[in-house]
């Protein structure tokens, strides 16, 4: 069972994520992609760890997503990746051929792997782009993955005011 | 009954609250949050006026919300706030602990008070959220008080188009 | 029929309004708006172009939308605009009484012209609004104009991660 859970900033999407990966009963392993580049992600990330259940297992992953995916992945464990955003965010320093390599790896990974696997991803598409290439670019990017993604999942969510909207529930899109 | 409508900008919020208060059938006070501080804004609150039925009472409040609800709530009323947006960008300009105080008074008033209560708020966390840490903060302070408000409303309503989609009914969650 | 479709950057809406249009069986006349001003946009267009079925027709049309509609518009066929977006910005390049009499003749058109129409546009309301008078002018006339279509439409949908959301059905409002 696949979840892209896909949510605006603060719109409560890793709440409903750890509240999906607590219901499954397995063991849950969290795939943090953050690195604490500065204090006030640094802040960001003690916040978050916080309001996890201390038994979870936390794994730091900024790259290489899919292999650590397929590493981890078992028929009675739970992988929650938190979040998709920041991972293509430092992706996005590397070469095209490498980002294009990771996301169609990843995608694949979703589709193939055990277990059940929920992703966290930013949903940044419904604004008025900044101006920039490389904002232009990662918006881009951003929405070729979440597509990407969605047509993989079982179940795509998207998250407002900490509320689900179901885009795709296991019996089919709406 | 206690409504939140969020909405993007231009997406029909005020005129679906503004619906949803004359449905009620209960008399109606309109609390505006907004202070005329430029030409574009008086002109945006002329608008918005002319729109609205002559018979209704107007109550300017673009501070200390929670204390004004207290003051006006009554079991036959109906109080439609427009829009918590710009509350919440007045109290930005004011300390942490002020703008703290005066988002939890705003829940537990919320939560307590009689009568119809209608919310209005922009969603503005789906899309990239620009640089600058006090917009940074705006986007994050305004998640968390949807987030909020959503758990302590009975209704939940995502304006776009000027077509509504129900986050959270009475019923319960989607 | 008519059909708005609405979605950020890189959604999946053109694909989505492209599913439909094929559905539909009628010839189908796509309507392209945008002008290749640069490289980066030449290159969508070329994308874009490559993803279509090869005996549709392709009809540029950078202004004037109203009446190009009105001239091609027929029972058995299905006019595919994408997208209204790119229009709308050509359009604020002129007067305000141009923008008025354009966007007011679009909506009737879309009311009484006859066949299956199909509308693409960019929800861009729902992040943060960069400063800026020309993008705030944008985002209100964006938003103006889709609530105006949305009410003259059979169907309207949200389209996020290349999933739709129904807005509306020609069963009414959700």
């Amino acid at each position: 069972m696949r979840t892209l859970i896909l949510g605006g900033a603060r719109s409560g999407k890793t709440r409903l994520a750890q509240q999906l990966a607590a219901d499954s009963a397995l063991a849950v392993t969290y795939i943090a992609t953050a690195g604490a580049g500065d204090a006030e992600m640094a802040a960001r990330i003690a916040r978050h760890r916080e309001d996890r259940p201390a038994h979870w297992q936390t794994v730091e992953c900024p790259h290489q997503l899919s292999a650590t995916l397929r590493a981890l992945a078992a028929p009675e464990r739970c992988l929650l990746v938190d979040c998709l955003t920041l991972w293509l965010s430092n992706l996005l320093q590397q070469s095209e051929q490498t980002l294009a390599r990771e996301c169609a790896a990843l995608g694949e990974s979703v589709s193939q792997l055990p277990g059940r696997i929920i992703l966290v991803a930013n949903e940044t598409g419904l604004g008025v782009v900044p101006l920039g290439a490389l904002t232009r670019r990662f918006v881009d990017e951003a929405g070729r993955l979440h597509q990407q993604l969605a047509r993989r999942c079982d179940e795509v969510l998207l998250c407002v005011a900490g509320l689900p909207l179901t885009l795709k529930s296991a019996a089919g899109p709406q």
